[in-house]
């Protein structure tokens, strides 16, 4: 991973869909996403004229989020980093249509996260993917760290009843930069975007979904604290709040400067954030204050190393 | 370091102590800091019954901060870990008195820091030392990372003019558990902090004098950073404001718990605040958002291994 150039950091606007969903029906919720994708696209102008270059979907994007939804919803993608993908014809309904909306607009799309089945031993995943502007499925990322949390009278969830975890860390590059790319609970671990920050990434994002209880304690903490320590734009996209779920999300999706400052926020409704990431920002932080090059790696270790 | 038993974490109370100073001389400063320290001793009842365990002056809190000054006001401490200690004769005067009030309140001490003249060599070095209740000094920290910024029109710093950095990593055991310490821009270098933590200290205290610029983007921040991504509790003790002092100083001194809440925080004006460390606060985090069981050492390093 390490070894590809960084592409250079160009200035680019990334657009954050907080989705809402349509009950439990996978296909009107596919549906539902492709127009808010489309209508994403079309940038906070509404005439293209402002066309975001990357969109991102929230986490369990096109299902209800839970660990009993998980088998029944579970899709098998098949994607293999070594060989060719032809998303076009994907077993996947949601890579079909993330594939076609992502050609259609000509954007890179992160597509949230959805259940995965693998193909060979048929365990589960919380995968998230990524289009580029040719509709090709680029990569994917398997949530590393499951939400397994249990905090008493507010809030229980076991991802790993039914899931499994990941295992590889994941960025991409597109013509405007290089992108982390994590889902949710992996934003508890620093690692992955120091990581990340450190191999080149300008940005690190995450399709999430926090609740009522963990929302307000630390979603934002969290985002601007893995931007200020690696001075890297920081982003998490939501669902928006369906009080009728199984399962409350925050919603509150947000962009994060390099500087730690929220520059992008929303409430709990379905809606469509913009935000313009600029190089400039990012320099002028490091230069400012360079701690990036100040690290004492003769004291402790390099986790990118 | 990691091999000692780690002392079991038990409540204790904590008192900072935002000192103000009295203009450029030493010996007023040192007076004025024993007489604070006295005050912070008796309590935020004022008569001993609620005593604090232990007790924390700023980053440079006998001298001015500034690198033209640190050669002049450079003390020579002399700490060898690896041999027995006489604080009471000790070349430094800010030792004797920091000594003397340890022993005098029977409270530990984190002495702020001082400038430090390194014996052998004349190296400058911004150093905080650790006191028991014995009045021994029991460990210095030599901070690592040397803050040097320029922020153009706000404000430019250069503490490696004149000081040289330490490359040890400091923790101390108290009979209420193990304590991290660094040292203001330390702070910005999360891996202190993780290792600190991953070691089994309670909490990680830091002297520090933000200023006017990176006090309101990243104080508050950083400590809840650090706090909510280690799950221990995290705090700064800043000197207060001097508008008359070539730097600035944020004031603000703070105490985070364990979930990244500010449990006591101030303004910028001379005072001392108290906070009471709770090992069930921290249990309960930890047990609530198990991070500190989930992490993925075999997909990334453990920077503390």
């Amino acid at each position: 991973m390490a070894s590809t150039p960084v592409p250079a950091f160009k200035p680019f606007r990334l657009a954050l869909i907080q989705l809402g969903q349509l009950g439990s029906s996978t296909d009107k919720n596919l549906a539902h996403a492709r127009e808010m994708l489309l209508k994403a696209a079309q940038g906070p102008s509404g005439d293209s004229s402002t066309k975001p270059n990357l969109m991102v979907l929230p986490e369990c994007f096109n299902s209800p989020y839970g660990h009993k939804h998980f088998p029944d919803y579970a899709e098998v993608i098949n994607f293999n980093p070594q060989e060719p993908y032809d998303a076009s014809n994907s077993p996947s309904k949601s890579v079909r249509m993330l594939s076609d909306v992502a050609k259609e607009t000509s954007c890179w799309l992160i597509g949230g996260s959805i259940p995965e089945r693998d193909a060979v031993d048929g365990k589960l995943y919380n995968t998230a993917m990524v289009y580029n502007p040719n509709g090709d499925l680029v990569t994917i990322h398997r949530k590393i760290h499951l939400f397994d949390i249990d905090i008493p009278g507010k809030i229980t969830f076991k991802e790993s009843t039914t899931l499994s975890a990941g295992n590889v860390l994941t960025h991409f590059d597109t013509d405007f930069g290089r992108i982390g790319l994590g889902i949710c609970y992996d934003i508890r671990f620093p690692e992955l975007t120091m990581i990340a920050a450190r191999r080149g990434c300008c940005a690190m994002i995450y399709p999430g979904a926090f609740n009522l209880t963990t929302g307000p304690l630390h979603w934002e903490l969290l985002q601007r604290a893995r931007a200020v320590d690696n001075q890297i734009y920081v982003s998490m996209c939501s669902p928006a709040r369906d009080m009728d779920a199984d399962y409350h999300a925050w919603g509150h999706s947000t962009v994060v400067n390099p500087l730690g400052e929220v520059i992008a926020t929303t409430e709990e409704k379905e809606t469509i954030i913009f935000a313009d990431l600029d190089p400039q920002v990012l320099e002028s932080a490091r230069v400012g204050i360079p701690v990036t090059t100040q690290r004492r790696f003769d004291v402790y270790t390099d986790v990118s190393q």
